[in-house]
């Protein structure tokens, strides 16, 4: 029998305002997180797991809106790699996100929604609100910062910016910058949700409409990049849904064309279009170097923690030249860092699957 | 000097009803064509160029909405690969489009233009009618029968279909058959172009307002495609476009998202959405193999052509795995076939580009 693991959902307000790399501030910040586990006494056992883009902080709970189990549920509880017997498990939704924490959806001082009056925020800055929140529960050094794909970003962007709050830094399947290719697909997304006539520049929260189908393509374009041409062909190859031969129609004829459909559909009921454009634009403006004076070493400069980057063979969206840049980067400026290119037939998303080399991997790291 | 290229345009009118693979037919059909060079009295010189989805019969003539040289000005003219002093060459828009060949935008036997209501249509369709138009010039078996990408596929189906029209087949950066990432892609094009309001169903060419918007976004996907990763990086980068530091805005910072708007917008004033929608599902229906039997090689059993088979190593839209595919087919028949993979840093629009290694190769097969 499945045990449920015991969660606290909380939210914090933070008591000064956030500054931005924007040079604004975010004023009246509210940070909703998830905690699994409990704090030790002396406060050293906190894991802080960063979520990806369209993440949460049910990491290991239900999901509100679907019921879904949490995104990483595998990973994280009892006995599990990230063992909640052992540690206490933070998870924040990210400033700019929807569901909780302080975003385009939230109220502005002036009571009306912000839209697209939010402040452009950063990886960093969403670091930043994360630090803020560690500050609130009094913890110092996390044990570990954990993060896959944009959690990996801000994994590597707390470790360079605030290079005491972590003793362990984990990052899969991500980069230290987001390429010409990353921004183009992020790009085609953002154009969806704006020519979506529902949007109306953002102020679509009370109207009743919201740009559903802009997002949904947005959803659908970015979805072909998160899994690998190989693990498409071995799903769906070229059969057909639901019928015995082709339509000669527009209907859905291909099951990966039925499937895509209802991943972009089912994305509108969760996700907040404003949003994808915010951490869209957040992860595209990711240069952990340029950060740092250009070059990718110096953002490492005197890290006292050691590192684990993992990436995987069949991740086209961050591939493996990638991770190892940042390994190379560790490396110059010897930070101790073990590098693993694991193989597995989902793409980028094989850090969310059913992968058991990384359990291995996540459990050794946070255990040695 | 240059010296200009003459070419002919040309239409002709089909005097039966094209029988299409969905069991319609298609009545009064209309092939707008260009030919370049003179046909030889026996009629052996004819070299017939396919063109790929948003391609035309301009292949070495001047665009007449957009002014720009033919789209494979480099590989067609006096002395060059496809040398017009020798041979006859022919393009012609394949059904479906609108470049002045029958498709949707065009009239319908009630008068009000097809829309919707026009058939969906193959790859092997789109041969029939460039067929009917070598029986209309009165052209038994071409000299050469050449295409990349959708203008290799239409080759290929000719080759299977039609075993006796064309002496050589070179396919160029094409595929036997769409896979399930090709399908996802086009998916996502077609998904944005419906989601356009503007769109009204297909019957939106009386209404003074076309679904630019989401063309526009199915072109900017799509394009990502065409292009290595290596290459966007190596042109763009994370260069900004004309300012020198990041906005903190949602304009187009970087120049490959100033890059990518231009090419979608630029295509809205050339191209049909209803005709993407069409080409790209004759597209993904294509599957050389399932037409013949579910084996590849029974496509070209008794083929009396002689192959030639180009891939290019950066092509991730149609890898050289899927030429290897029908070079293997191609063997399995002992038909006679030549195959090379290109090294050329331009992904996909490499055998439209700048590559001297592709132009040796296609003399060579031309003229061997």
């Amino acid at each position: 029998m499945a045990t449920v693991l015991s969660s606290t959902s909380s939210t914090v307000l933070l008591d000064k305002p956030l500054q931005l790399d924007s040079g604004q501030a975010l004023d009246r910040v509210t940070i909703a997180y998830e905690t699994y586990g409990e704090l030790a006494p002396d406060k050293s056992n906190a894991i802080l797991v960063h979520h990806a883009l369209t993440g949460d902080q049910h990491v290991a709970s239900p999901h509100p809106i679907t019921g879904k189990p949490g995104w990483w549920d595998r990973m994280i509880g009892r006995g599990k790699p990230i063992d909640t017997d052992r540690f206490f498990v933070i998870c924040a939704n990210v400033i700019g996100s929807c569901m909780g924490s302080t975003g385009p959806a939230s109220d502005a001082a002036d009571g009306g929604r912000y839209g697209m009056r939010f402040p452009v925020i950063t990886i960093r800055d969403m670091v930043r609100a994360q630090v803020a929140l560690l500050d609130a529960l009094g913890i110092g050094q996390l044990h570990a910062v954990v993060g896959g794909s944009m959690g990996g970003m801000q994994a590597l962007s707390l470790a360079a910016n605030f290079p005491e709050r972590a003793a362990r830094v984990l990052a899969i399947a991500t980069t230290p910058r987001h390429s010409a290719q990353n921004i183009a697909f992020h790009e085609v997304g953002r154009q969806a949700i704006m020519a979506d006539p529902n949007w109306q520049g953002g102020d679509y929260y009370d109207s009743g409409n919201t740009p559903d189908k802009g997002l949904a393509v947005a959803r659908m374009a970015a979805h072909i990049t998160y899994l690998s041409e190989a693990g498409l062909t071995g799903k769906f190859g070229r059969r057909l849904q639901d019928r015995e031969a082709k339509s000669f129609g527009f209907d859905a004829d291909f099951q990966v064309e039925s499937y895509l459909r209802y991943q972009g559909l089912a994305f509108t009921d969760r996700f907040d279009a404003n949003s994808y454009l915010y951490i869209t634009r957040a992860m595209d403006y990711f240069d952990l170097a340029e950060e740092h004076g250009g070059r990718l070493a110096d953002a490492f400069a005197g890290t006292p923690a050691r590192f684990c980057v993992v990436s995987f063979d069949t991740d086209w969206l961050y591939p493996t030249a990638e991770s190892r840049a940042i390994v190379h980067a560790l490396n110059a400026v010897a930070a101790p860092v073990s590098f693993v290119e694991l193989s597995a037939p989902y793409g980028h998303d094989s850090f969310l699957l059913e992968v058991p080399s990384l359990d291995r991997v996540v459990t050794g790291f946070l255990n040695g």
